[in-house]
């Protein structure tokens, strides 16, 4: 029988227990004490590198993650210092209370690789986690590096705020989009591009690749100047075009990154992560006060214009 | 020359003053001293009637709602108890580094009634306030209510969470598809159908308008019972066909919420922007804690994973 210890269960994990990774995992997206204890050992390891790959629904986001996996197990070395011979996958579906979102997601995708012992791919949902997924996902990625995977790729929809943040927990974003992207994506194009470190316009081989090539260069100009400017690349990841020249830009990215950014970068988004948490934390107990008889007469005072939320809110946090 | 003192441009606001009530939305707009005053003043007044539009980008909505102030104009009473002689129009972007957002909102829309002394319009895009546009929307509200107002329309570009947020806002919320919506709004859909009262496929004279209403059917099926089933309404902005349906279809909504609703919904509105409010405090309070030494040596040993978020959180709100 699989243990219920999450100390029991890194050691497995890390001796390459997929089931021990899975319930780790399970831990993670559930919240409880569990989580924390599994946090608590898995941010004790390093994290793996996390290449995030977002980009609207249908854009083939899944295909292409696919083909990076043959990619990556064939030839997946960062400048010949590290051989990855293993992939770790996380598919991010924000939830929906109505077509139940991650559930499905990794029968259905890379089933080619499902029984690959050097692929591991998860599916994740926001559950019962402090923070959500932005917590969540984060957690799960130190969970992956606890069971010694050096590489994350992280597939989201970028469609909200929520999936461009959770993008930018990686260190190199791939944004997909296809020819003719445009109207869809207007109100999120800002996200995207401010997130993005390489654009993949996929399925290449319909109509209108220049134009949207020369709609991204144009934003890109826009956005100012940049250390790194995005790379654009073309693909048709259903044939594999186009995959060893992603893997390149990511291995150039990367090298790029490590001349004093990647601890930077890093630096900045253990400070994100931190105040996530403190966040959820003060508003988990903010949630507790909610059941207060204090609270309740603020609710009233503010039913009745008697107060505003401003001055309610500095009374409830004794300020008052 | 105009005050800046939040008393008396509520007082000039109330009587009337578009250039008093201009600045009091700027001061809500941009956080600071001002916003508190501005607020503790708007909230003691009575709330205007909220009805929010909202849909993807392209749905029509400008058109939609610049019709709809003709209409309300016109015979805008709910049940012939009040008689709306002014409209008050809140316009959302969510403001975006590349397109600056709402700067160019109100100059380009409802250009018809601008000069209408009956008619407020006024787009919004976050700048300084503590809570974002999340808390600056209902602050705005509260302000037009102050200026008098008893109907305010909200419009916002639905495709991601906060705009989802903003809508719900609203007393009665309008969410405006178009014939063919899809894919496109996929991630979105659940979110759009929690929020929506009335639907309004728009560009009717369009191919696809009973399959979209047939799609909409189906997922309002799928979504269970409800006191109130969403209405679902054609119409044709650009010629004023189906706007007076609406605004009946909003006063049905009014007289039904009314019998015992409005009180309830708001009740849980109010819950919810006080607690905003109070994360919004906390979360100021951790920015200024992020300037310590205390957090500083947590993010290093974070760094050094020598501890997680959560141990480290715990630790700096003083619970280990």
């Amino acid at each position: 029988m699989i243990s219920r210890d999450p100390v029991e269960l890194v050691a497995q994990a890390a001796s390459g227990s997929r089931t021990a990774l899975a319930r780790l995992l399970t831990f993670v997206e559930s919240g409880g004490p569990p989580q924390l204890e599994t946090a608590a050992l898995a941010y004790r390891t390093p994290s793996p590198y996390v290449v995030g790959i977002t980009g609207p629904p249908g854009a083939g986001k899944s295909t292409l993650t696919d083909q990076l996996i043959t990619t990556v197990l064939d030839k997946g070395s960062f400048n010949g210092l590290d051989a990855f011979h293993e992939v770790s996958v996380l598919c991010i579906d924000p939830s929906s209370p109505f077509t139940g979102g991650a559930i499905l997601g990794d029968r259905i995708r890379m089933q080619g690789h499902a029984t690959n012992e050097h692929v591991f791919i998860r599916s994740m949902a926001t559950r019962g986690h402090l923070g959500g997924l932005s917590l969540a996902v984060p957690d799960a990625v130190r969970v992956l590096g606890a069971a010694k995977f050096r590489l994350a790729l992280i597939e989201t929809v970028g469609v909200g705020q929520m999936e461009v943040e959770i993008a930018s927990t990686a260190d190199t974003t791939i944004v997909v989009v296809n020819p003719g992207w445009g109207d869809a994506m207007q109100a999120n194009k800002a996200g995207l591009l401010e997130v993005a470190d390489i654009f993949v316009i996929n399925k290449a081989d319909r109509p209108g690749v220049r134009e949207t090539r020369r709609d991204l260069e144009q934003m890109l100009d826009l956005g100012g100047e940049h250390a790194w400017r995005p790379v654009i690349l073309d693909a048709v990841a259903t044939t594999a075009t186009g995959i060893d020249e992603l893997w390149e830009a990511i291995v150039a990215h990367r090298k790029f990154i490590e001349v004093g950014r990647l601890d930077e970068q890093r630096r900045a988004r253990v400070r994100v992560e931190l105040d996530k948490v403190l966040t959820a934390m003060v508003r988990s107990r903010i949630g507790a006060l909610a059941h207060g008889e204090a609270y309740e007469e603020q609710v009233n005072a503010l039913l009745a214009d008697e107060t505003d939320p401003y001055h309610a809110a500095a009374l409830l946090l004794g300020d008052e």
